[in-house]
């Protein structure tokens, strides 16, 4: 073995020998979202605490840093989209990254979330944004002194984003995002003013849970979620979790009187984690065999949620079981009433409970006020001001109080600046790689209609899950549809599903 | 703060910080067994070979040697028994012990039990000993290396029992088990003889799991282990296992055509959960917050299975309970007619199945056969020969298969010679514990009557759990019951139980 290609597989054992140690830690995790005794909290949050210096301590090991050194200026870094090449590009990017920002900033950054995150719970409960604004105010001021660190060619908003979404830049996701905004606001208006309302009251009807749980089980198998590798558990907060090249976990929760609730929520989770379960297990914990970016994982989630699970033709193959499992509710309820009711586009004040068109207005008011922050323009004093005027302005409605308005969500509180964006470049990259895949496969809806959801499934598996991290983002975009991002399908999409509901 | 306190400290972090580690093992293992998807179990043995590594890596720290060395010699080692004392002494033994040990016997050891296993797997499913039998004797080798490795003062069994039950003697337990069996071979002998069996059919009637659930959780809880502290699932093989301080999680299995499978199995493992929970967790990760012995463990559990749970008082108050949860099987059943089923003594050829009585002479034959081994005085060759032939001698019954015979127990294809009769000394610190319970706190029986087992729990956590390894299993057995190691208690309250059901 040439001594180029011992370094490297001692590269990579330094890695897979990490992510024995992180995947672990997403263990930890799980089980205290799950399963942990009430009062195991604190020692539990001891534990991951430990083991995550100790996960930091292996991934700035300054040996590491000197092997990829070595390895970056190797033939085996020349080509930076092959296994090899990804493998030593992304783990120096990764190892650059953590070596850049000063220990001390990760511990102040460390202490003002965790700190910031109690206020925020507090605040939320009493609606009292004064009681969070100058922590806000400190946790923005310390995601600058990080966007510093880090460094940035644009703006310091760039580097943010670029912890979520490798190799996309700000000025062309707010270009995208702007865009799209002007073209929805206009489409939800036209709706509200179409004066017409699906049946929605019959998805608040009695859907009992084990029965729920069976069909919820049903279509995630039935999509191509693997339960020989995964789980699916309940939480107040669902998520998808890996835990090794075989052991992918899906939660929801469940609602005795709203079906929407944990059913679209396991389509959503599953999409999660069939991205999880198409990675190549061989790359376990080495960069080809990771997801790629956020906005992509959230580009399969929203897949299998809205542009299968709430088509027509997914439900003219699913809807005969519905009734059946759920005769009270929907016996006497057709198919296109129910298909009207999942697809409600109504303007509302809460992000997760929005529906897929209203959802990006939502995304790209906070997209824009933590870019404000971020460069200045304005005080997290003046928050609420800004927020309530952009749901006004935006979605024709205003929230009554902080709690139902900023204070809704716990990103900022954690530290996550530059998270939102990645929400709705999932549904641009949903939109756009269902395209490219009706393009090469032929009539989808046709295939659904038969309940045969393998040929899509393996598309996505071939052109997107098994490239890992061989691209960024934005590359694997271009890849696979051959265009850069855009929002136009997403808005004929909505619009071809919406119009004929509407009759606009 | 003193020089020595100051080293002192050092060493209760450097023991603290290795327990999140080993407790997130525990984690590892308990998912593995409960929860883990089917086809994640490669990957799961991967991560738990690489965590093992790193905790030993610190165990055997050179750094921690001198550490220990240098307090061993200090004033705060003066008091053995005090916190202090206890931790600098045992946390010396386990490094001398595992420094001991070559690390190439240790990967012998490994490899070999590994192997072991599977080899062990075939041979029971195939009833075929003789393929089983070279790997058995290469393991009973490489324990007696072990055993020379350890270094003994009497015989080489003693290094072995050592890591069981620390500070026992193997002349002392075997004399104890030698007079335990001259015992109970008459009497096993005198209740056939008695030629009455009480109405055990009617522990196999109908009981439906979610009511054995509920059954179950209620006397758990009820004789004190804490769900707020602890969970309950479900596996093939019980077990109890700690995750930290506030987190012990135990196990059970249900039959629904068999009361006693999952009813006593969790009082049993309650039994060890309550010790678990008895710990100081103050000291959790040092030695006086860990458990003192395997046999004083099962010490704990043997107390609430049967001196509490096959109690008359007991049921007393449970049966009513009983009877209205599963009123087809029990309304019909007097008190008097379950009390004797549940006591019911047969000799059987599976140790897992044993009753309370004829258990003991399932871990005698083993703690004889394995010494005979280990002693050189008899081959692997010859074991299943030997082990009928005692099955005869001592419970009159020989198995006709090796299967049901000397194949039945995993414990020496995986390594642990000197375990077994860690069980029958459960058994016998039992009922010295019991009856100096009762000595002290009165009647224990008008108490269970009432449902009030708070006095009985709260006397074991002081004069028991609360002491960790303060003191050795045969100190703490002297400390408590004022007396040694003696058969006789447990003799004389399976004949009290027994007389009365079967006449004799």
């Amino acid at each position: 073995m040439s001594n180029e290609k011992s370094r490297f597989k001692q590269l990579c054992q330094q890695a897979q020998e990490t992510s024995y140690l992180t995947s672990t830690l997403a263990l930890l995790e799980w089980d205290q979202q799950t399963k942990l005794p009430a009062l195991a909290d604190d020692y539990r949050s001891d534990q991951i605490t430990f083991l995550a210096g100790e996960i930091h301590k292996r991934q700035t090991d300054p040996r590491l840093g000197d092997l990829l050194d070595e390895l970056a200026d190797s033939k085996l870094a020349a080509d930076k989209s092959s296994d090899t090449g990804a493998t030593i590009r992304e783990l120096k990017r990764e190892f650059d990254k953590r070596s850049k920002i000063p220990a001390t900033l990760v511990q102040e950054l460390a202490k003002a979330t965790s700190v910031g995150q109690t206020m925020w719970v507090h605040a939320r409960r009493n609606n009292n944004f004064g009681s969070f604004s100058p922590q806000l105010k400190k946790i923005f001021e310390l995601k600058k002194a990080e966007a510093e660190s880090l460094g940035f060619e644009g703006c310091p908003y760039d580097a943010l984003l670029d912890e979520y979404e490798p190799g996309a830049k700000t000025h062309e996701v707010a270009a995208v995002l702007d865009a799209l905004r002007s073209d929805l606001v206009p489409l939800v208006a036209e709706i509200a003013a179409s004066g017409y309302s699906p049946p929605v009251e019959i998805l608040r009807r009695q859907f009992p849970i084990e029965l729920q749980q069976v069909f919820g089980r049903e279509a995630s198998t039935k999509i191509g979620f693997d339960y020989g590798r995964g789980r699916l558990d309940v939480t107040p907060h669902p998520f998808c979790t890996e835990l090794g090249p075989n052991d992918c976990r899906i939660t929801t929760r469940y609602d005795e009187y709203f079906f929407n609730s944990s059913f679209f929520g396991i389509l959503h989770e599953s999409g999660h984690g069939i991205y999880e379960q198409g990675l190549r297990s061989e790359f376990y914990g080495l960069p080809p065999g990771k997801y790629c970016s956020l906005g992509i994982h959230e580009s399969q989630s929203r897949l299998w949620e809205n542009l299968v699970g709430r088509s027509i033709s997914f439900w003219q193959y699913f809807y005969p079981r519905a009734q059946e499992l759920f005769p009270a509710a929907l016996q006497d309820v057709p198919l296109n009433d129910f298909f009207q009711a999942i697809n409600h586009v109504s303007p509302s004040l809460i992000r997760v409970e929005a529906d897929e068109a209203t959802y990006n207005l939502h995304i790209i008011i906070r997209f824009e006020l933590e870019q404000a922050i971020i460069n200045g323009e304005l005080d997290t004093d003046d928050l609420p001001m800004a927020w309530n005027e952009k749901y006004e302005q935006y979605l024709g409605i205003a929230p009554s109080t902080d709690a139902e308005g900023v204070l809704q969500d716990v990103h900022w509180s954690a530290g996550l600046v530059g998270y939102f964006s990645t929400y709705s470049l999932g549904n641009l990259y949903a939109s756009q790689f269902f395209e490219a895949a009706r393009d090469e496969l032929g009539d989808l809806d046709s295939m659904f209609r038969d309940g045969d959801f393998v040929p899509f499934k393996q598309w996505l598996n071939e052109k997107i899950h098994r490239l890992g991290q061989c691209y960024s983002g934005p590359e694997l975009g271009h890849r696979v549809t051959g265009q850069g991002l855009s929002h136009q399908l997403l808005l004929r999409q909505l619009r071809d599903k919406l119009s004929p509901i509407y009759g606009l």
